[in-house]
């Protein structure tokens, strides 16, 4: 089974688990999966949180825990241009938690969903070692898009802002308080719902949803594409606050835009010929910017590039 | 919002959690979720599995844990009548764990996904501090059956056998070896998806699955129904094995039946005039029994009555 994802230790343990299963699984390896059901299109995708690994609680507080659960499994239909229809959500609460903190994360849950036009469909609540959120979430789609459909000489386009989340991350762990743009990325990421229902019917070529970074989702985009993706840093569109919290930290700040997970906005391989008025009427439409940071080209693999000079990945990745 | 949820401080949580998302939830309270898609409603739950609270590594192996955390979540299917389609499953793997430990969780997973007709549809991998496995399935259903069409008059039944399981779990906490029939039962349990479907074409008037015990899972189904259900102890069927092992331990067989949690056994209100007849088709059909315990009342709450005698619920709850 191809499951058209990027290298590393993470997606290994996947590919075996692909192996074992054989055909007892179906049409792994996308941000959701699908299912038809007369005549519709469902898509499904679950995205677990766990404290320690996910969030801290020093950092954000439960509604913004549970907000930010929601929002990483909202933004997998957004990838495939869906519209949630709701979302089940399965908590694991600690001993030490106030009686209040389950009905604060789903507060958040429930806020996060609302804001994408779902609702609470169901859950389940237990007793576990630390705070753990699992979301998963159904919607409809009329036209699925996947990772596996770039060509070469489609244009490579990111909706939105990068790097602020990363950012916010960074400040936290150096014991510094993020300004409130950036926090803000961080706490309240919005699934990019709409955006990626426009580019669904505008034929996206492909999508890819950027949770763990731009740099790994676009090399799953080209592996599940069998293409190579050409991104060039410098067209990067950087979040507010993105450039003074590097400079504070003495980072590149396209690291920040480049390496950053939770970012939650869209990789889209559109077909050539969108002209500017397109991307003028998205940012009208949607209210974010739609911005081209690259090509796909014939090969494998991601290329960075920052002016003429080609960046490693794994130059990017020290700072980890 | 009435869940009809039975009383305990696990569903006044639940309760609170409902009344803090108000309208931003719909349906709660059932053992699945229902959305309609192009004429079709489809069926949607989770189980989460936390390792210390649903399981202990040295009395299950990786692949019994998988089975029993899909098994949990595909027994909510069976209680509303419904037909696997598939099911997403999130792992957290802790650090202790070897390399082969989640391909060994999912393919007890895959394994009782298939044994119920479905298949693996997608997942979540991460790190975290213990083995964590939430499961959300999705299913099929022509009518679903819920926990509130209950009416005074009709026979309460169950499927198979109970006790089993919750044996099992007190000869393993005593530090005793269970026998095979009764290890089994608690190690692959089997989600009577045949037997939901057969009862709910039967015209069930409500269904529960009995994962947190009889006597708990009728005061739910007698809180949604707003009827009360009167069930005679001496009427259970015990699994094979139950009766030494309570012996073993010197406890009432019918308390493992009642209190034992994890049988995943169905509880069924069927209307009046089922005969012999009716039962031993289903005996023939399903290759289990379905044996009437009781029946259902005006009134409120769950009477369990060993011969003349009125039990009492706590006095049940002794020894956990």
């Amino acid at each position: 089974m191809n499951l058209g994802l990027g290298s590393g230790p993470e997606f290994d343990r996947i590919r075996a688990i692909a192996k074992t299963l054989g055909d007892r699984a179906r049409g792994l390896g996308d941000d959701c999966a699908f299912v038809e059901a007369g005549g519709e299109v469902l898509a499904l995708s679950v995205d677990l949180s766990v404290e320690g690994v996910h969030f801290r609680r020093e950092w954000l507080d439960g509604r913004e825990i549970g907000w930010r659960a929601a929002a990483g499994a909202l933004s997998d239909l957004a990838a495939v241009g869906a519209t949630p229809i709701g979302l089940l959500a399965s908590l694991a609460i600690p001993p030490e938690s106030s009686s209040e903190e389950p009905g604060c994360v789903m507060d958040g849950v429930g806020a996060a969903v609302a804001e994408s036009g779902g609702v609470v469909l169901g859950g389940d609540l237990t007793a576990g070692p630390v705070l753990t959120i699992d979301v998963a979430v159904l919607g409809r789609v009329n036209r699925p898009v996947k990772r596996s459909g770039a060509r070469p000489g489609d244009g490579v386009w990111v909706t939105g802002w990068l790097g602020a989340s990363r950012a916010a991350l960074e400040l936290l762990r150096a014991g510094r308080r993020p300004d409130t743009p950036v926090r803000e990325a961080f706490a309240h990421p919005h699934p990019r719902i709409s955006a990626g229902r426009w580019l669904a019917a505008r034929e996206a070529h492909a999508m890819i949803d950027l949770s763990d970074g731009l740099a790994g989702d676009a090399a799953h985009l080209a592996a599940a594409s069998g293409v190579a993706l050409v991104i060039d840093l410098e067209r990067l569109p950087l979040g507010s606050g993105v450039a003074a919290a590097a400079a504070d930290l003495g980072v590149d700040p396209h690291r920040f835009a480049a390496m950053g997970g939770e970012d939650y906005e869209l990789l889209v391989a559109l077909p050539p010929g969108i002209s500017e008025a397109d991307t003028t009427r998205f940012e009208q439409d949607i209210g974010i910017p739609l911005t081209r940071i690259g090509s796909v080209t014939a090969g494998e693999g991601v290329s960075l590039r920052q002016g003429d000079e080609r960046v490693s990945l794994t130059g990017f990745d020290h700072f980890r």
